[in-house]
């Protein structure tokens, strides 16, 4: 149980576990700072028991852990006022989807009694802001925590704690192996997404309209992924702007021989696709997927 | 009212115009050609009327129309089985996913009198054969009917209404039109998703089961698209190599460019995702999608 708990930034995963720690009562007294106008006017809609505060100040003393959910370029700004306010030895969390770079800078600001253990809970959606806040979101889906070599035991069983109290499956990894595996199974996939809209406005045909009217045949997948929101991603990708550009190279790399293959080589085409498709069975093994079809969204 | 019908071919496609047919009566007399020993198994299971034929032979003479549902790499046997045995003026239409190429093809070898109204329902799905056969896989979706110079009246309204009667909306172009939209809206997405699951697959990582482990952030909705019938895709990338040579080009020139923007342009960054952004509200608007957030499939 959390004495006091606040939470910074109220869009789509902090209205989620929001919804959550207050159903589950997870935490005695819950603060929500959010500096959005429209999230505040929908947060005061919110039939739940806490209190919205619009500055990050002496407020901040009281509480014993902090969920940081906002996008990467707000942290600096956040642990500057939990620098000034907040008590000794505070723990810290966020959900950012990037980490070594932000810890590292972090690192670099923060006061040094602060205790930062930063996860990152592999749930979301295309859409964002409070309204869409959904207390399952993550129910059965993984929180990575990451372990920094100051790391404290103590610290880390907490925010593990926490994880599974809303429902999700915990691991731990460093900051060096999460931004590896997400810049290949999250950040490039969002980023081919937005290319493949865009490329799809770009391309020229005479009537334009027709381009997006028969988008059924696999284009409005990938348009669902590219409608995230816009400054959530132009952080993640600057944040974890190495691994980006190596999964970029390798990615045209491999379209530029799927390319020789289309114009020469038939044979190689099929047996690649072929070899493909099994990675989707070890997706629906490991549970990231279910194997029912999905004969589109009508 | 069709008098006697043929579906050559019968996957997931095929079997989803036999369930619609018998369900609505469209036809008097219904024969299925299929050769994977497999698929003819299954059908002998489904409790439906229909003749099941081993053999493109005599027994063709008998239809008045025929729709083809094989991979396009087939089309010539079937067209030289047609030639020898269809009944003079006989009606045959498609469902293949590129256009110009095979239509040129097959009008060079087909018998001057068979009437060949091409067509492309935009229906389909990740799975394959006919136990994943849905007499609603063509409600509400686009099939599109290809115009040819020689295209008649008469000929062009038999299959519009088929289409119509199986519960598709419908709309006529042109064979390069039709393969200039569906590179772009279909083709390309399909070529995309596969290198993205070769990519990850490729991509060196430390620990490699991890990669598929956390692909609930992106990679899985590809994988999905990427399990798709490895004959059929071979066959579509091949039929409409110039067009997915120009959109791959086109593709790799938008996304060299995101490179940039990532490493230098932040401010452009952000504005290109906001307005990439938008096009998901048209998509929508055209019914392509449903507004409904995913929060992945559990």
């Amino acid at each position: 149980m959390i004495n006091k708990l606040l939470i910074v930034g109220c869009g789509l995963i902090g209205s989620s576990i929001l919804k959550k720690v207050c159903k589950k009562k997870i935490a005695k007294k819950i603060f929500v700072f959010e500096k959005s106008k429209e999230n505040q006017r929908a947060l005061k809609r919110f039939k739940l028991k806490f209190e919205l505060i619009k500055r990050m100040d002496k407020k901040i003393s009281e509480c014993d852990l902090i969920v940081i959910c906002a996008p990467l370029s707000e942290y600096e700004k956040i642990f500057f006022a939990c620098n000034k306010y907040s008590k000794k030895n505070i723990l810290i969390t966020d959900v950012g989807s990037s980490k070594k770079d932000i810890i590292t800078k972090i690192n670099r600001i923060k006061r040094k009694d602060i205790k930062w253990i930063s996860s990152h809970p592999i749930a979301g959606s295309e859409v964002s802001g409070p309204l869409n806040g959904n207390e399952n979101l993550f129910l059965n889906k993984w929180s990575v925590i990451i372990k920094q070599k100051n790391s404290q035991n103590k610290e880390m069983k907490k925010i593990l704690k926490f994880w599974k109290l809303l429902g999700s499956k915990t691991v731990t990894m460093d900051a060096v192996q999460h931004d590896k595996i997400f810049a290949i199974t999250s950040h490039l996939p969002h980023l081919i997404a937005y290319n493949l809209i865009l490329t799809a406005t770009n391309f020229k045909i005479s009537n334009k309209d027709n381009v997006l009217r028969f988008s059924a045949g696999g284009l409005r997948d990938f348009s669902r992924i590219a409608a995230s929101n816009e400054i959530m991603w132009r952080d993640i990708f600057f944040n974890n702007k190495s691994n980006m550009l190596k999964v970029i190279d390798l990615f045209i790399k491999n379209l530029k021989i799927f390319k020789q293959d289309i114009k020469f080589n038939r044979k190689n085409l099929e047996s690649k696709l072929k070899n493909l498709k099994k990675v989707r069975q070890k997706i629906v093994l490991l549970k990231q997927d279910t194997s029912k079809p999905d004969f589109g969204r009508v």
